[in-house]
């Protein structure tokens, strides 16, 4: 049994340096790496995912879990059995050498991507996306989780969710943000604002100034975390005490502070999971839709909220070397606008192109939407949800990196987490008396050390569906954002 | 056979790559990764140094390459055996717990080593030396060649060379060299240039700019390659057209300039090897001397010559936005002048610096030298050599990365190679007539596809002395250099 534990560690520890170091290639890849490197990377990370899926899968861990699953364990072992069992399991219905071709062709379709994505140009990615769709419809099989195909992908990022379950709480979730957006629409505020669109200018150093302040400021200290740029924002963990942040200037000169802030989330997310479970399955976040509950915490909670900007307007100005005042900034922070890229979306519109996305994944996983069809019914699509098409691939169909990385499933996540993200701000609201108060002081150490008791310092010990119960009193409910959108948006535009 | 050149060919591959996501460990370390960041990327290189040991020491590899080796093998595959069955021997004299420990504590010296030299502290990074010291006399044990115990390390970097050879070389360029200092000094050229010195002012800004204007002259493009800020230059390999750089910028505003141009014909060297060695232990040089060959060529063949000079001077002032006349810039290049730190070193200084802690090193495996004494035997050593001593620890024995990283052997390749280097610029000069002239009118090809056609082109099929006496008609030869030297700075200080 002590036996059994020691084995099971050192197999998790070796595990998860090689997972870290794939998160090195990873971040290399999207933020320093030369043009050239991209042949070798691919290899690079197709042997070390090799490597990961043999350790995964090896006779005697598995015989050791399961002879530690029959016996009575309890404590965090227990939780540490029980996942890496679940982990095993899945991991072991994949072969190898379908592991190794998803990691080269997903390397490979990463740096095409770029390209593709910078010279807009689809037929450059289209070959790329053809055969990771197909490698992702194979892996479905492998995984084989009953009903939609698509289930058995997106039980990687959100365990138990199904497409089954989420196509009726998308369209509940559409009805309300397209009955949102239309009353927004209709206001006098909207039509002025529409009108007269007049963006703020801020300078790329004072954009990256006041980046780095921010971070700092919710508590991500530089000696264990870093910011970088990549084409698209992202957050990586490479040690114990070292996650890095990426960001990116976008026309859009909040883009740049806001995607910050929304990475700290998830680097402060990471960087409080606590010690102990290092080197563990446990040293984990229940889900993709958690961990970015957090990011989606600091972002629009946070990040977009009045007490924030009261606070912060002062120094944002200064630092910035600038003069915006208050409710320019507080109402250009939280324009709705329909917008064709994502990442840059008001917090209305967010969860629709997250809808459009998972109806194009559902399509090219039953097959009903080939790849060569994609960009036309993309746009199609954008222009009924969104009520605008873009007019270049780049801002279309290439404009986000998942598909490239084989990620597909992953996008629910992002509106699960949105949602997530309202629900804990209101217990937040409840659980401590003058919480709105602190962060309209700068004050936000209490709301950090909320989340990670609350959150962080479980680790993966819990499912999603129970750590929010357990702190909202209820699981996912689309209605509590639904309420928190209506009433701040009726707050500035006054529908 | 056919087997089991397939099985090597797959061993070399995977082993190649992982040693390529070591350096990329390695330079993340050196350049980007946050301070919390340490003790895990100690742990990650620990495993994977371990994997590549267990790998080039597996049993079915050992047999496949013994029964090859045994058969008649012909042209590159002869070469790759003979390679391979050295590198093997030498891996099966070191316990992989051995390798392991060498490389968990080196990756914690080097970061010991940076926050030391940083706050000049000694202590700080004195018992880890003291560590790695203990290691590098166990590691010189277990390799167990003849003679002196620093052989066994040597080794590792000049194949062949022995303490017992390099004593002598150096004894005989020590005096060389200080008689050369003394005459230079006697001179009034020296003396009105030490009494008025007034060194050069380069914005940072330029300095920068300068580094990769010059690299991309001299043919190394950033499809390939990357330029980086480390404390300490370095050049390393990630893949096979990726290839990174590093610099810094100091006191001494030609120092970024002239290390970039060091690290670029590193560079240039390691792009220009034949993709069909990829992926094999071909993929290489035959020693680090030979490699610095290439970088000192660069550095001070070209880069410190005057036909590169006249030719650079207008373009130098132009980017930088400077205004310095050739004779005053030529003569501040080559300025002699004793310093404290080896990187930093004039030509005619610089194998002073190597001789220093070619004695250090002998003197710490011998156990003649403690290294908690190491820094005033240092300082005293210094002022016997060089004239001057360190007031700091950061500028003495704390200067250089080496002896973190555990690279015990290394220092001498400096020497070696800077004398290579004044071999093949005389070859060259015979070789290929007018190309003086090319130099001088900014034209590198000629120069370029020489040097990749004498040595890049080889990989490591051949050792260091073959292909030097190959190419000059002779092996190392240490008169060539001083004879460079002599005639050189007679033409600027006219002694």
């Amino acid at each position: 049994m002590k036996e059994d534990l020691l084995l099971a560690k050192r197999y998790q520890k070796e595990i998860s340096l090689l997972e870290e170091t794939v998160s090195l290639l990873d971040w290399d890849q999207q933020t320093y790496m030369p043009e050239g490197g991209s042949s070798s990377r691919a290899e690079q990370k197709s042997l070390l995912s090799s490597m990961i899926h043999k350790m995964m899968t090896a006779d005697e861990l598995f015989a050791a879990v399961k002879r530690m699953k029959r016996k009575k364990l309890s404590g965090d072992n227990k939780f540490m059995v029980d996942k890496l069992y679940n982990i095993i399991v899945r991991h072991k219905k994949l072969p190898g050498e379908f592991v190794e071709e998803l990691s080269r062709q997903t390397s490979l379709a990463f740096s095409a991507w770029e390209k593709a994505k910078s010279n807009n140009d689809f037929q450059m990615f289209k070959p790329h996306l053809e055969k990771i769709v197909q490698l992702k419809q194979k892996q479905a099989r492998y995984i084989g989780l009953p009903g939609h195909p698509y289930n058995s992908l997106l039980d990687e990022f959100e365990e138990g969710m199904t497409a089954e379950k989420l196509k009726p709480g998308f369209e509940n979730l559409k009805t309300h943000l397209l009955a949102l957006i239309h009353s927004i629409k209709k206001t006098a505020v909207y039509k002025s604002h529409e009108s007269k669109r007049n963006p703020l200018i801020i300078p790329e150093d004072a954009q990256i100034r006041l980046c780095k302040d921010v971070i700092q400021r919710v508590g991500l200290s530089d000696k264990g975390s870093r910011l970088d740029f990549s084409a698209h924002p992202f957050t990586t963990t490479i040690g114990t005490n070292d996650v890095r942040i990426t960001t990116n200037v976008r026309k859009n000169p909040l883009f740049a502070f806001e995607s910050t802030l929304h990475e700290a989330g998830h680097a402060l997310y990471e960087l409080s999971i606590p010690e102990k479970f290092a080197n563990t399955v446990l040293r984990a976040s229940p889900s993709y839709g958690l961990h970015e509950s957090q990011s989606r915490f600091w972002e629009n909670m946070v990040g977009k909220g009045k007490g924030f900007w009261k606070y912060y307007v002062q120094k944002f100005n200064e630092l910035g070397g600038l003069d915006i005042d208050f409710n320019r900034l507080y109402e250009e922070i939280n324009a709705v606008h329909p917008g064709l890229i994502r990442v840059e979306s008001d917090e209305i519109h967010y969860c629709l192109h997250i809808i459009l996305r998972f109806e194009m994944e559902l399509g090219l996983m039953e097959g009903s939407i080939k790849v060569k069809n994609l960009p036309e019914i993309w746009n199609a699509r954008m222009k009924e949800l969104i009520g605008i098409s873009p007019a270049n691939y780049a801002d279309g169909v290439l404009q986000d990196v998942h598909w490239s990385l084989g990620a597909f499933g992953y996008f629910p996540s992002y509106a699960l987490g949105t949602v997530y993200a309202a629900q804990l701000y209101s217990a937040l609201m409840k659980n401590i008396p003058g919480i709105g108060q602190d962060i309209a002081r700068g004050n936000f150490t209490k709301a950090r050390k909320w989340l990670n008791e609350k959150i962080h310092r479980q680790g993966a010990k819990y499912q999603t569906e129970e750590v929010i119960r357990k702190i909202c009193g209820e699981g996912l409910n689309t209605d509590v954002y639904v309420r928190y959108l209506t009433e701040k948006y009726r707050g500035i535009y006054g529908f």
